[in-house]
């Protein structure tokens, strides 16, 4: 549901909500000459390097935590290398060139090559003058795609922080060449402010822009969003790249098939720019977690903790829990229950243990609402409201529930 | 958006407004023991028939329309066998079983194969356990998991109804191994009330059992609900299947971990029967595509045809297209449109052209209400609302049109 709730709100503030943009749901199987006109096939490597000594992998470019070009690396460098493991030198070999794309046999012969995406992007480019034609969308304006996509990492790990299999969230947006720069700071303002709706502390947020060494081989410019992630330190959510009209003409040169679009005010004809922005949902899901955790004493009592997920209303799996004060007030909690759950308020329903118990159990998961059926409610038709980060409590009457939560949810959304 | 409209009101009927189930999104990738343990690896085939004369290939079950053991076919039935597409006699091979389960390296050693899962229901078993304990769950209750799935079917085509990259919307429901048939109906009726939510024409729509031999090697009662595509004939949408206690008990066996249930209230320790709800994302698709396509006679001149989808407002991709009458009329109509988007109304700004092929425009894409910016609106901050099924128009306060839309939408979702 964080999950769901996440892609909801990028949808509606990458598409819905903007005048610029579209969307598309692109295919993960993609034909091995899309990768072989970007030069995917060739290039998206990632150094590997092994130790000979205790047959433990790394990638190079994580244990020489230098800007350095892997493919011209002194030996020096390698040799004078220690292994994290075994603790020994000059035990290395050279640095590999390692593909992440995952390959399988398509087809019934068995000898199609396809690849599983390593990037949703693409699949907006081989779809560009199919889009803008059909959507008769004129420039500047943007195509998103959300989906899963696989990259063999040589070294996944922190938790789910890098992953083989992993959903991304992006923008290609098109423009007149010389606006690229405007329209790069346009959406680099455009994605921090995504990042802020999610309600992020904004000292734990930092840009950081990559130098020319880093650069990936498609981007002029590239900007990153980061985040203070305990352990790990500053690690990429977001990236916004110019990606200049590399893709485009990639695909033009290697197809023939012209990409160029024609201006109808100026009537001249050119390649497109291309602005990027792409997140990472699963790091967007770490982040949202580690964020708003906290351990609260209360009365600043260190025996009494309180676990407590600060999550956003609007992206808590669960809006409210329904908490019967008594199983002989069952039958009336479960009507309120019915009755949020009809009016698209996610909530569940608490009936085991006391209720101070029960509030902690839905402050652990973020539940934002705690509402309460008590013997009062059989008679005045109000419940109480227990507010998970104040921990404040008011009556309300039931009718109004569902409107007050509703638009808690809107104000944030 | 489509796509997204239909996810969206599934995950809605099945999960959020249901009080017994609950969500996940599990992994693409999966451990090859996974179906090993459920027999697909062994046994997910599809009988494979090759023409020795002109190469084709072929699924012999759809050569051979008749529900036979193709695993002990009479040799005689195949040498009858004529080759649609070279015409002779006497041309085909043996059967083979093909296995439709997509295979890749991963890592970094290229050694350890995985699977791309065929069906996203083992994800559901394979976390039933910690699914059940997190979500404090009591059976009966179901999973629902919904996303990308992955056949490598030897005959694709007939446009998205069988493709090898396709979307699954599955629900699996545990519960008491007595109680599954009573079950199996609740979710057979469940199922056809949201096809019929989707606004489909109830003739185009049957149920059909699969008889003994048809039969999954999991299942021991499945109920299809089918469609009646043009060319195509009747295709299964959806499949209802009573999965018993199969696959708890496969991946009990192999991982000789304990999938027992225990029963609080009556302290009895069972493996839970499973009863699956199905469908196929792409086919619904198809299904809406067509069944809400038209193509009518204007005050029966056969001259004056518009083709127009009617397809429900809640599904409609764009809910609403701006249309000002004259280009002086731009700001006042553009402002109209950021207001509706702003309100979470998806809709699209269309200026060029006359008003009636603007209309038919938004018509063919299945816009459910055209509003129309015309002089009279600066004075009286009215707009006209055209609707697109009865082509009936109503003059309307422009305060008045996100509430009027969004409780459209809302009396069909």
């Amino acid at each position: 549901e964080l999950k769901n709730n996440i892609k909801k709100i990028w949808w509606k503030y990458f598409v819905q909500r903007s005048e610029y943009n579209v969307g598309i749901d692109s295919a993960i199987f993609m034909n091995k000459k899309v990768w072989e006109a970007t030069k995917h096939a060739s290039t998206f490597n990632d150094p590997l390097i092994d130790c000979k000594n205790c047959k433990m992998r790394y990638r190079a470019d994580e244990l020489i935590k230098d800007k350095i070009d892997f493919k011209n690396i002194d030996k020096n460098i390698i040799n004078n290398l220690e292994c994290p493991n075994c603790r020994k030198k000059n035990v290395f070999t050279d640095i590999r060139q390692f593909n992440m794309m995952f390959k399988l046999q398509f087809g019934v012969t068995g000898n199609n090559e396809i690849y599983l995406r390593p990037e949703t992007a693409q699949g907006v480019f081989i779809n560009f003058k199919n889009i803008q034609r059909s959507s008769r969308k004129k420039i500047p304006f943007g195509i998103c795609n959300v989906g899963k996509s696989f990259r063999n990492e040589i070294t996944p790990g922190n938790f789910i922080f890098r992953i083989r299999e992993f959903e991304q969230l992006e923008l290609e947006f098109f423009c007149e060449p010389n606006s690229d720069s405007k329209w790069f700071d346009f959406w680099k303002e455009k994605s921090f402010d995504f990042i802020k709706k999610l309600g992020i502390n904004q000292k734990k947020i930092r840009f950081r822009e990559h130098d020319k060494k880093e650069l990936a081989f498609y981007s002029k410019k590239t900007i990153d969003i980061e985040y203070n992630f305990p352990n790990l330190g500053w690690g990429e959510i977001l990236g916004v790249a110019n990606r200049t009209d590399y893709d485009l003409k990639c695909h033009m040169d290697y197809s023939k098939e012209s990409l160029e679009y024609l201006d109808p005010n100026t009537n001249k004809k050119y390649i497109p720019y291309c602005v990027e922005t792409s997140m990472g949902l699963d790091r967007l899901i770490l982040m949202i977690l580690i964020d708003s955790y906290d351990e609260e004493k209360i009365n600043n009592n260190d025996d009494d903790v309180r676990i407590v997920m600060h999550i956003k209303p609007s992206l808590a799996p669960y809006k409210a829990v329904i908490l019967p004060l008594s199983k002989q007030l069952n039958i009336k909690a479960k009507e309120i229950f019915n009755f949020l759950l009809l009016n698209d308020i996610s909530c569940i329903y608490d009936e085991n243990g006391s209720i101070g118990k029960r509030y902690r159990r839905g402050d652990e998961i973020g539940i934002p609402y705690a509402i309460t059926i008590d013997f009062d409610t059989l008679n005045d038709d109000c419940v109480t409201i227990r507010f998970r980060d104040s921990m404040k409590q008011i009556r309300m009457k039931i009718t109004d529930i569902s409107n007050f939560i509703l638009n808690e949810i809107k104000k944030d959304d």
